[in-house]
């Protein structure tokens, strides 16, 4: 959860949600789902931002995912929020200005952009950050998209 | 939507939920979403089944049959309804009695298990008859599991 206030990002909140694998698909599904609900009706916002991904290879990596992303896409819509899609390229841009950025270029800006002490870990959740970002970049650009 | 009465099936609902292509992915999930919730209001299964799906090539289409998954699973989980997974194998064996069994055999045995006049389209309707078959029938195996 990244605020943009005309000219800065400002972290609000970011974590990481885990569902216990002990639980079976349907049920860590819901608990996701859950998870997303409390955080949206927490912090109201105004834009969910998620990425579009592409799989060369490993197909079953694929599904898992496609499991979560529609959960997430779908509390979204549930709950009224319009959900935009980058890709990695556009979020690579957006945050460090080189849409060939590596990893540890990415993670460096979102510590920097949002004046943060350390980079958030696990990587997952500097990934989120770094989509919020570029949905405010994007977003606030000229002609920019709001959906 | 398969009733299990005893030794013999009986077909109760079957059709098949379209999503418009010029609606946005967050919004097709939810209509997605509010289809399966009206149809597990109006039909209160016991049980749901989905079939487990390995791919071996092409990641997009499982990212995409993820998205819908999750959301089928997640529709079960939220209305309390159990869901079952099985694989290809397993409906084929439950139908047919034979794994290796082709797409055509298993419409067959789809219609005369059902008592069908003809084979459902589109096939994915045909498909989903023979999951919810293949669930009653483990389910009423000796030692059949429930959850």
């Amino acid at each position: 959860m990244v605020e943009f206030l005309g000219n800065h990002y400002k972290p609000i909140a970011y974590s990481c949600l885990r569902t216990g694998t002990e639980l079976s698909l349907d049920l860590r599904l819901q608990r996701l789902y859950q998870g997303l609900q409390e955080i949206i009706a927490k912090y109201k916002p105004d834009f969910m931002a998620v990425e579009e991904l592409f799989f060369n290879k490993n197909a079953r990596t694929a599904l898992a995912v496609g499991h979560a992303r529609g959960i997430a896409l779908l509390a979204g819509a549930n709950a009224g929020v319009p959900v935009a899609e980058y890709t990695p390229l556009q979020v690579k841009q957006a945050v460090t200005g080189y849409g060939k950025a590596d990893k540890q270029q990415v993670q460096f800006m979102v510590k920097t952009l949002l004046s943060l002490n350390e980079i958030p870990k696990p990587d997952d959740v500097a990934d989120a950050l770094a989509i919020a970002i570029c949905h405010a970049h994007w977003s606030s650009a000229p002609g920019g998209l709001t959906r």
